[in-house]
């Protein structure tokens, strides 16, 4: 049986450290080195026998063909902050308020007819024979007095966004990076040119790791230093546009989408909200784009002999994993930086040849939020641990073949306790991945479909990592989801209309009113109403988190009320009484208190739902029976290891499967896998001290002893 | 001088207690003796010498009558529980859950018509054909599976709600009295007459002090006592119902209400909500109705050489005492139970030749909310003094004609403290009605504008007692405002558009998002949007509290984020990064921050706005300069007599305004009125302790000495 000493680890290596980097690679049982944004590879790290992931971003680092051909530049839409007309005619200078040493207006001539100016006031298009556009201004008459009005209008991003952040956070002095727009012809045509040249050159990259692909999630700095960060959102396509987009769009589609498709009053269409039919259908084109202009550079990077992979951070819109037209751009393998579990499982069930993850941290000095990392103040190991005890349980569940590192090596240097635990979590990892080669791990026979308005193509994750995301239950409970035994899909609107709840046992719906996660006026739709009704009714299990359901216009705040047996008042019950309750002491589940929380104006729709938990007198824990089915509401859920164990039992309750035909242990700190064909047990620690748990097997009850976070595999019968 | 010792008091009564009725008579000041609900009088307190009030509830108490006349009884719509349909067929028990002592089905031929099915999960009414009412239950054929119905339909109320409250409350036995709708013409005819009979068979009554008048405020009571009482609003309309209304409504407005316009989703219209353009029409219908019948019964009083006083409570509705027809009614005086100084002012505002207060607490064994008052537990002087001292400030500001009590004048006996409590009130009263009488007191020169959906027609009151509706921000600002010396005007929407802004110097907006009093989608209309942000710009002044000027639809959550400064994040600004802000410590005015609260999601629209108070990272208390003018927001505003003088000192501050040309103590919780002409200083300490306080007034400094609760009357230059 293996050591499981080495394989499947890449290590950063680091020219000037040799020695350093080939003591690693032997200490984490690395068989890949790769280069990282600031290093490279020396011949002697080159040439050792190991395989190279070459780093490269395709769309930076072109600042010379940039320059000589603005116009390849990418683009984006704005709008200027709304300014109250106090007489007749208003000047607005477009660019106000926003970083000029990212954005340039453009004012091209095929650019300006796609500028518009509203009347925010009264939500109306101003006609464009009451405007001009002269000396850096655009001058507005017949104005309503007191009316706001806004300019939209397109300008040039000359900051290429990831570098931007580095200089500006990490106070970089170097040239400015720009980023070319693939779908100008030139551009394109160079940018071919410039990776069959690269490939040419780097004949000992068996591995091109492309830092994703070409349009970067949209981030939009603003000139105050209040407010440097105006809009970021992890997921949007506003950075995806130009005139030769629209016209093409507009071609294809036969319809035109304007500026204001992009700028929304102002508010852009972020990821966090119901998205228009406009946009549902531009996302498309665009993602069709990508996939083809991607797959057009991955054939050259196989026509050298290479593979490529592709990391999922920066500029990866269009791309997801989930999308479409993924598979097609042909990748050998998908890179996705972790420091979740759901993360993990995003990575993990991908289509495509090998899933790999990049540990967290970074081997840099300053990590999340600038706080110290490899420097003095820092606590790497204290960082690594806490990341991994999230991403161990879903790499339990489903286990990727890959895991890895990124930064500058030489930052390892006495920093023991991180290396050994690092080298610690290779061999678990590699343990895992021998398991789960043989066979999957035991799985209860339940299936939760995560209802939202994305469906699979936001699978796992809502539109960033979980501290980006954090103020959304949702993600707390994908969080959850990721290390239990329990099949999740994420299914959207459409897809639950069109019949994707026979598969389930349990639906999700978790969100804030309004939101894509709750779904918003999706819910005024009297078919997706009556056909999750239906699945309930017939037996199917509910869970509503947070605003589940909650739409404008209908008899109930909730859509889903009748079935979730609570509802809320926004107001409209302000004259109607609220059923009395009374807290039910002894539940029949584990309830972690802490993960639960008040939603304002939760009250009961009847008096049959019962209360497990309120918070003075509103309901924070409920369950309701609905005809042959069962729904639970949660005012919160905050990920945690007692409210993953929570909404495991809660699961198991409302279903009436038997915890134990996937193992069950009975400490709610620990989590366990089974392997049955291997008889193998896996049990996981998450508490920061050593526990005495039983795990409930189908064949009987298991003592374990496992220290502190320790990941204990146990055959079953040979001891 | 007079002594204060006698006029102007109204003592309750009581056969039996022919003694005490005089000597409390004596010793409060009295000049009118009445019976009280449950009381009667003696022909020797009758014929003492005082003026006598004589009660009737003139649609109460005819129960031969209802009995032989069950069609002249009053109704409402009622709404069944939306039930799920499973199948194509349905059939619903419409009173299901309803209290059946209180309502019963009048599925007469004259109101079946009025009944509807409707399908609230596609929100759309059910054909007529596809539902048949037999065997007391509604069928209804061709449902949608999984679709929820509701039916609306018509009952009588055979039970007075007043009654019904105090059986079921405490613990009544005797015959439950029912309520004859004054619309039915032979009720009518029976009710004249009756009232004729009476006003000759109380020769010695002087005041018919009419228990208001017709309809009772909604109060719809369940079948479960865990929501016994389902809907209570003090001012809807729903109880004036009936086909015959519905009828004449629609020959004189050529369309017809429906049930949903009564039901609306089984939300019904409470006040608290912006009402439908059909909903303002019904309602002016009604006040016709109720001022022409009222005006009928008035004449008949007349006619015996009686006066008629009103008493603005339980059977209220139609007869708004700022509604349009009031004063055609003619009554002699309204007389208005107070707990607060907003209701004092509501009073001593209407056009109507005499205002009376009832004060708190009644001489009822147990008071508001069911707890002793004079009984063992009861603190019924600790209450007195505690109501006092909310109605003496807007008293001080605005006087009433006469004041008084109600109820079982025995249970005073041995009650000394309250007896001179009382006893003491009475004495300031006369003191402030005889500086009043002579001058106003002196005044700010600030007009400020209550800004509402409802406008004058709710002046000073949302729509019942402080208590009832304290969950409301504005509220808690009417309160604080009842004392203040400035101007105070209620004006609609509507009011605001035609101009009304031209005399007020403040606007106050204040409310939850969506309800009437913050306006909900009134905010959608461009032309008032626009009139707000001229008046600041041009140098008016805006309070906004809670979520001012929210509406759905806009680029911004507040239609007048612009003027305040502030707007509120609902989920649509998830990715807008808000203005970072300092917290300025030094406020230019008394900053009561008890008084404050968060409201969720409140930031900053741009840099300008200042920071006074926040709470965490959400702003509480902003200043924002909008062209001429200013704002204020207040993310809360709990009244309290520090709070009111925070809201002095705020109109003070945002309008220049000296404080001392009206009187200015240097102490929080004292006020002042200055009488200029009679040089008399008034003095008010809500504090439980003695205060020493200076008072700047227009010659100078005046330094006084209060007892705890003391109010000081004080001539200046006269000693």
């Amino acid at each position: 049986m293996s050591d499981y000493r080495k394989g499947g680890f890449t290590l950063p290596g680091e020219a000037g450290y040799e020695e350093l980097t080939l003591k690693m690679a032997e200490k984490w049982g690395a068989d890949v080195i790769r280069d990282s944004d600031g290093t490279k590879l020396s011949p002697r790290i080159v040439e050792a026998g190991y395989r190279i992931y070459s780093t490269i971003c395709i769309i930076r680092e072109h600042n010379a063909f940039a320059q000589a051909h603005p116009d390849a530049q990418q683009q984006t839409f704005l709008s200027s902050d709304p300014q109250t007309a106090v007489s007749d005619t208003l000047e607005i200078a477009p660019l106000d308020g926003y970083f000029d040493e990212q954005f340039q207006l453009n004012d091209s001539p095929d650019a300006l007819p796609y500028w518009q100016v509203w009347d925010r006031t009264a939500n109306a298009l101003v006609p464009r024979d009451q405007w001009e556009w002269a000396e850096g201004k655009i001058t507005l008459r017949g104005c309503v007095p007191y009316h706001r009005y806004s300019a939209s209008f397109l300008v040039w991003r000359i900051w290429e966004e990831i570098n931007m952040y580095n200089h500006t956070t990490n106070h970089w002095t170097s040239e400015h990076l720009r980023q070319l727009d693939p779908r100008h012809p030139l551009a394109w045509e160079y940018l071919q040119g410039w990776l069959k040249n690269w490939c040419e050159a780097n004949p000992d990259t068996n591995v091109v790791r492309l830092t994703s692909l070409f349009y970067n999630f949209v981030w939009i700095f603003g000139s105050d230093l209040r407010r440097r960060s105006r809009f970021v959102d992890w997921a949007s396509y506003d950075f995806t546009v130009s005139p030769a987009a629209l016209r093409a769009f507009e071609q294809e589609y036969g319809y035109a989408l304007t500026a204001e498709d992009f700028i929304h009053q102002g508010k852009l269409q972020a990821t966090h909200r119901p998205p228009t039919a406009h946009k549902r259908d531009y996302m498309d084109f665009i993602q069709r784009f990508v996939a083809e202009k991607a797959k057009a550079l991955v054939d050259i990077i196989h026509a050298y002999g290479k593979q490529a992979y592709v990391f999922y951070d920066d500029s990866w819109v269009g791309m997801e994993p989930y999308g479409k037209y993924f598979a097609s751009i042909g990748f050998d393998g998908l890179i996705k930086c972790v420091f979740s579990g759901f993360e993990c499982r995003l990575c993990a069930g991908a289509d495509v040849p090998v899933h790999e993850l990049r540990f967290h941290p970074y081997l840099f000095p300053v990590g999340l939020g600038g706080l110290p990392t490899f420097m003095e103040g820092g606590h790497p190991e204290q960082d690594a641990v806490a990341y991994w005890l999230h991403v161990r349980r879903a790499l339990a569940r489903q286990c990727v073949d890959r895991i890895g590192l990124g930064g500058y090596l030489h930052l390892t240097i006495g920093q023991e306790p991180f290396n050994d635990a690092i080298e610690q979590m290779g061999i678990t990892f590699r343990h895992l991945k021998e398991l789960h080669a043989q066979e999957a791990p035991a799985e209860l026979p339940i299936t939760v479909a995560v209802l939202h308005s994305w469906g699979s193509l936001r699978s796992w994750t809502l539109s960033g990592h979980f501290h980006e995301t954090d103020q959304n239950v949702l993600i707390h409970i994908n969080e959850a989801l990721s290390g239990l035994p329990v099949k999740v899909k994420f299914i959207s609107f459409a897809d639950a209309k069109a019949g994707a709840l026979k598969d389930a046992d349990v639906v999700i719906s978790a969100g804030r009113a309004g939101d894509a996660w709750s779904g918003g006026d999706a819910w005024q739709d009297p078919e997706l109403v009556a056909e999750v009704t239906r699945f309930v009714y017939e037996g199917g299990c509910l869970i509503g988190a947070g605003e589940p359901t909650a739409a404008t216009g209908g008899d109930t705040r909730f859509a889903l009320a009748h079935v979730l047996g609570v509802d809320q008042d926004d107001g409209a019950y302000a004259c109607h009484a609220p059923w009395e309750f009374k807290v039910e002491e002894n539940a029949p589940f584990l309830i972690a208190e802490e993960a639960l929380a008040r939603t304002p104006g939760i009250r009961l729709t009847g008096p049959d739902t019962r209360v497990l938990r309120a918070e003075g007198n509103t309901p924070t824990l409920t369950l309701h029976a609905f005809g042959q089915g069962k729904a639970v509401y949660l005012g919160g859920f905050a990920y945690s290891p007692r409210a993953a164990r929570m909404l495991l039992e809660l699961l198991l309750c409302l279903t009436g499967a038997e915890g134990k035909a996937a193992g069950l242990t009975d400490d709610p700190l620990t989590e366990c896998v089974w392997f049955p064909e291997q008889k193998t047990l896996v049990v996981m620690n998450s508490a920061d001290a050593p526990v005495d748990a039983r795990v409930a097997l189908p064949g009987g009850q298991i003592p374990v002893h496992l220290e502190a976070h320790e990941t204990l595999f146990k055959m079953i019968g040979s001891d």
